[in-house]
């Protein structure tokens, strides 16, 4: 099987051409990069995602690793191969600064780099992306002995990590966490209770998993203002060898998809002997996982795009090798027939899902060029816009490949027919793995939630009104540059309709009609998501006049024609909706279901 | 696991004041018939339903059988069992006339009893359903010896049947058959080839199987009309004797659902002993086949609705039992949670599942309704009246429960949250075995080349003028009945939009632009789709406004509200693209990709 997982060109095109990162690479920090240095990183995760991660995908998706005695769970040899490999790479440290052993590159570089891993072997990453994230937790709060303890051993991808905040009593609502910590006489705390869905929270592929932990100290407050933030190591250091903490593997989800990376429940502390070690300062832990959440969810959002960008370069490959049927005025049944890439309606979906995959890449990395700036541009109030602005586009960024990726994952089943609903080709694999994405790190009720009633309000629409200026100014460009009006007037006419939908929702939720507001969060996380990536569309259309490469630019525009003709449209009805204050399902009653 | 499948009195609701079955039962055809005969019928079919079928579902998902030596599948015990007691129930010959040995139920009645059978393990009954469709081609256009020799044992449940179609070079391109017929001496043909995705092609539940099977005669024409239709046995009978009958299953496929029936490949003839009957006359197997094909698209919408209903009816239960967060402007942290029902988004999600399963279930017993008036009104003029419209409304009624019913399944994983992503719970299966309904007879995109191509322009558009008629006669009853404009403007609306881009497309078409015609088909199909169900809903919405029963009242005003306001609404903006001709995709080069 051979896939290019992405689009090299395309890529390339978005780094350049509409994403300035040598623009990027002239901010001081990041002096020691050049393009140069970013293109070689780009070059080795493309051969391993290719080369390593890719081959053992299949191999990995059928051996679902299961609970062997005593709490053991064995990944599959190929986890522990890849494992190694993207160690060697690098992937740990790519964007961490020197300080701590990085190689300080921008994110934005880092991030497109690692989109190829994702598409390659999504568990195999994932592996990595989570240790990453949670020894960034330790590195941002914990103090020198916590670096010391667990982080450098994290970085170096000696030790794993986990984030373990779900309950069984306790999925969305982590104020309800019910995990105990008790103050110990030596300083560190005894942990107990129960975790499930912890990714990646039991294997054999490293010696020891540090699971950075919710719980709440005894006494703390109810809610999410007494819950802490702790490092739960599954064996800790005694006399310089590694003894068990407590931590017990008592049972691995059978999951439909992403099925290299084991899911596990996590039962804290049964013998009363499992230490945890604070990080940072009490009651705070949901403010500090915020941040792993964040990033958490930029990841999943990549995750999506990676999934269906590997699934629609196979579609793209069946439709150009499998003949099926004759042009639609072809009377003559003795003539070939023609690959399926020729109707019109499988044109359909491979520029559906180009419009997907490419526009949701668009965005990821347009989020990861907002991470750089927020955290390195000299300017403090650029920091501040780029953050409040990536704040907003963070849960459209999450759910929209989720939502629209999955129909993504699904049109490359179809494209491929009977063969698709089969094991015989990988697409139904990439599209099991595709679900997750819109439960885990929030289900996208959750982001909804989260873009309408904290992000869209969030410093009196700040963001909003950011965002609102560069759409603007983006539309002036495509009009300087000539592009038709089919480009730009759905685009204006989202922009608008997404405003007015705000300030309607905004002035319920002003006025106490919290429930009013909120109970079209779903819709207006679809009229965000049209817009946004209308955005990114529009934004590559400008940038592709100037291309030499003439197919690339053709398919830009294309994509940017689909996009506004079938999608920026949708977005005055949603308004409407909205406006209207449509509540059939607000005012059920379950009696009627 | 207790579920109820269907909502019963919403059935029966559908039953008796929306689709008139009393109406239907005072024709000559049903004289032997009354509502309590059906009822009898529905509740055994019901009792079977639940609490055979159900409790097997899990079981025969978790064990596909394989292929074993000398091509042997051997299905699931719990598979033996659904099959005898299917047939002692009567399945097999429920709507077929007493002449052949039936009851003579009408379709509608039967269709709606089976729903419940699908609902509770699809794959069990459609070893059914293949069987009595299979039985119905020779019924239909086989001669006395075809009838005796097959016929009766597959009425009777001893053999089973199967549609033999697909060749691995010829999927959706029926002119590309290629397997062979070769006339032997005693009147009966040897055929060769290969089949693929032959559902219930091969296993141990009964100790023959029937293909009907489509093969070209040497020396026919090329393409479809020189395709003729046989039935060929698994065994043929020698001197009272099964023998067998050279068709060797020689690979199970690994489909993602679907997984208690197996889908095999058969090799016909490799010793060249095959012996196949012609039903009917030579090259004729085409024209017979879209008899089974039309009634097996019907049975798949009705596969769809009720892998849909099951999961809908899952959701609803789980969702009433999980607690989970605080209404959004609690802020005690110690209240207890509630169940997630009362957040609004997961209301949504199950009105939409609601709107799209009863929606479904209405057009499919519509379908039925036709399918009865069509071949039982003593009246020619309504007979033929009752025909175009079946035809014109089968390929929605096909795509419509294949397409949206995925997404109300897919919803019902999302309200389980992380659980639903895992086998602990039946909705990932559901939704597995769900998506196979867009692929098999006949992809989406076909359905919509047929609706378009064929059925919107069939007798010069006379179908369409009929439910144009209809609809209008359901929203002047709607006001008479004094429904809310919001019930009422956006299915004009809709059935405004569908009429206009029905006649510029026809135009198109009619001066020789077929692709621009038909590049517009998925944009057709899902205005048309929109459209269709609007009026179901409105149907249903006039109708409770006389029904006793508030709640179920209440749930069909509130489902036709969010209908309306949600989905009808999207037909202006689907027709406007049509108009505009958008050639995004059509005009797209691959290399662009």
């Amino acid at each position: 099987m051979s896939n290019p997982l992405f689009s090299d060109r395309h890529v390339d095109f978005l780094l350049r051409e509409v994403l300035d990162l040598p623009g990027l690479l002239a901010l001081p920090a990041f002096v020691e990069h050049s393009e140069e240095t970013c293109a070689m990183y780009m070059d080795a995760c493309r051969k391993v995602a290719r080369q390593v991660l890719l081959p053992s995908y299949g191999p990995v998706d059928a051996a679902a690793p299961g609970l062997e005695a005593g709490g053991q769970v064995r990944l599959h040899r190929d986890m522990h191969e890849a494992h190694r490999t993207l160690v060697e790479l690098g992937v740990l440290t790519a964007a961490r600064p020197e300080a701590v052993g990085g190689t300080g590159l921008p994110m934005l570089a880092t991030a497109a780099s690692h989109a190829y891993l994702m598409a390659g072997n999504l568990a195999a990453y994932a592996l990595e992306g989570l240790t990453t994230g949670a020894a960034r937790l330790i590195e941002s709060f914990g103090d020198d002995d916590l670096r010391a303890r667990f982080m450098r051993k994290m970085y170096d991808g000696e030790w794993t990590g986990t984030m373990a905040l779900t309950e069984p009593q306790a999925g969305s609502s982590l104020s309800d966490v019910a995990t105990k910590a008790t103050p110990a006489a030596d300083g560190t705390f005894r942990i107990s209770g129960t975790k499930v869905f912890i990714s990646g929270g039991a294997h054999d592929v490293a010696e020891n998993i540090i699971h950075l932990t919710l719980a709440r100290i005894e006494g703390a407050p109810a809610g999410i203002k007494g819950v802490s933030l702790f490092a739960v190591p599954a064996k800790r250091e005694v006399n310089g060898k590694l003894v068990d903490n407590d931590v017990l593997c008592s049972s691995v989800f059978h999951k439909v998809g992403w099925r290299g990376l084991p899911s596990v429940q996590l039962s804290f502390g049964d013998r009363g002997e499992c230490h945890g070690w604070l990080v940072g300062a009490p009651h705070q832990g949901i403010k500090y996982m915020f941040q792993m959440m964040n990033e958490a969810r930029l990841m999943v959002g990549l995750n999506a795009v990676a999934s269906a960008s590997v699934a629609f370069h196979a579609a793209i490959a069946y439709a150009q090798d499998r003949p099926q049927g004759r042009p639609l005025t072809a009377k003559d049944p003795t003539t070939p027939q023609i690959p399926i890439i020729e109707h019109a309606d499988v044109r359909r979906m491979l520029l559906r899902q180009k419009a997907i995959v490419e526009g949701g890449l668009a965005l990821l990395l347009e989020c990861a060029r907002l991470t750089d700036l927020s955290e390195h541009h000299p300017d403090p109030a650029e920091r501040k816009a780029a953050f409040l602005l990536l704040d907003l586009l963070t849960p459209i960024a999450k759910t929209f490949p989720a939502e629209y990726g999955f129909e993504a994952n699904t049109l490359a089943i179809q494209i491929h027919g009977g063969y698709g609903y089969t094991s015989e080709y990988p697409v139904e694999a990439w599209w099991r793995d595709q679900k997750l994405n819109t439960i885990h790190e929030g289900t996208s009720g959750i982001q909804g939630l989260d873009l309408l009633g904290r992000k869209m309000v969030a410093e009196g629409g700040a963001g909003l009104r950011d965002l609102a200026g560069r759409v603007t100014a983006t539309l002036a460009k495509a009009s300087q540059a000539g592009l038709p009006a089919t480009l730009t007037e759905p685009l204006s006419a989202a922009l608008q309709a997404w405003l007015q939908a705000s300030a309607t929702l905004g002035a319920k939720g002003a006025t106490g009609d919290v429930d009013g507001m909120l109970r079209h969060s779903a819709d207006y996380m679809s009229l965000a998501s049209v817009t946004v990536v209308g955005w990114m569309w529009l934004r590559q259309a400008v940038a592709a006049t100037n291309a030499t490469d003439r197919d690339l630019a053709q398919g830009v525009d294309a994509a940017a024609r689909y996009w506004m003709a079938t999608e920026a449209t949708k977005a005055p009805a949603l308004a409407a909706r909205i406006a209207s204050g449509e509540d059939s399902y607000a005012a059920l009653d379950p009696a009627w279901l």
